[in-house]
């Protein structure tokens, strides 16, 4: 196998480094230096942290489980729950550590750096659309209802992950997970 | 009316800080600096930005409209409305900016710092508990179903909430909060 560019190694330790400590609190320095590549280096291949964290943010994109979404050999109401389950497992695997980038960097940096705002804004869109295709399926095939706006429980969905993350990276302990696969599950996808 | 104390002025100053720029961007200087108090007279109130930030949850919590949810003038369900958009306001009043304070701590230092993390879980779990009883007050009243746990759909309601805070910090367009008042109240508590 071919090493590592200098790029893609900045890439993959920039992951993990914004992953663990959040936007703010890792640095440039911090990133180069999990990299193993000399700081100078950096500015070779990005103009910024912020640029970096844009393309941070598409290398997540590729880990988000959206295939499930779209793997049409299950129910769509199946494909819906195993998809919040793999994020979860990856989220558990971390010992309820780290989160979402999307809602880290959200959270730390969309009002004060309108790139990262937007970039959040089109992922967050993205993810909502795979949603809500999957719901006007299932509410097509008669397991859902169409009483409600799909369009609107997919926002609400995706949403009331983050906040599951949110509540999960206090209290470490399942509770808010369970929660959301019980009323996501029995109550809001019924 | 006595001149506020060098003590509440830092932490007033401190509310704002943290609340516009999460808690690691906000260093004790710039809290001193906005408070107009030396940075040396930081320590002779506080310990620590992180004791420091455990007193400004508390300050946090007193804006946080509970009292709306026990005042037993209005039915439990329109009480529940009026919380959750008493919230939406004070956010829409910001422009979608600065997000819960609760939310950015859990988001930033929860899994660095384990009183932080403490102090988050036990402000959730104040807040699922109170939408919890006002839960079992609507069913009690027979204007929400029993079918469901109300412990559940407290924690859920409240990770929804925080979710709805974080696509709004994207998106910056009302579109999140729209999707938690529909599927919160037409759907979830129905």
């Amino acid at each position: 196998m071919p090493r590592a560019s200098v790029r893609d190694q900045i890439v993959e330790a920039a992951f993990e480094q914004f992953h663990r400590h959040g936007y703010n609190a890792c640095g440039v320095k911090l990133i180069t230096d999990s990299a193993g590549v000399p700081k100078g280096s950096f500015y070779n291949h990005f103009e910024s942290k912020e640029a970096l964290a844009l393309v941070v943010m598409d290398r997540y994109g590729e880990t988000r489980h959206l295939d499930k979404l779209t793997d049409t050999s299950a129910p769509a109401l199946v494909r819906l729950r195993s998809h919040f389950e793999a994020l979860a497992q990856d989220i558990e695997d971390f010992g309820y550590e780290r989160g979402c980038v999307y809602g880290n960097f959200s959270t730390e940096a969309a009002d004060h750096i309108p790139a990262i705002r937007e970039g959040v804004a089109a992922a967050f869109d993205q993810w909502a659309k795979a949603i809500t295709a999957a719901i006007r399926e299932a509410q097509a095939d008669g397991s859902l209802t169409t009483r409600q706006d799909a369009g609107a429980l997919g926002r609400f969905l995706i949403n009331a992950w983050e906040g599951a993350i949110v509540g999960e990276r206090a209290a470490k302990d399942g509770s808010s997970f369970a929660a959301f696969f019980t009323v996501a599950f029995e109550t809001v996808l019924h």
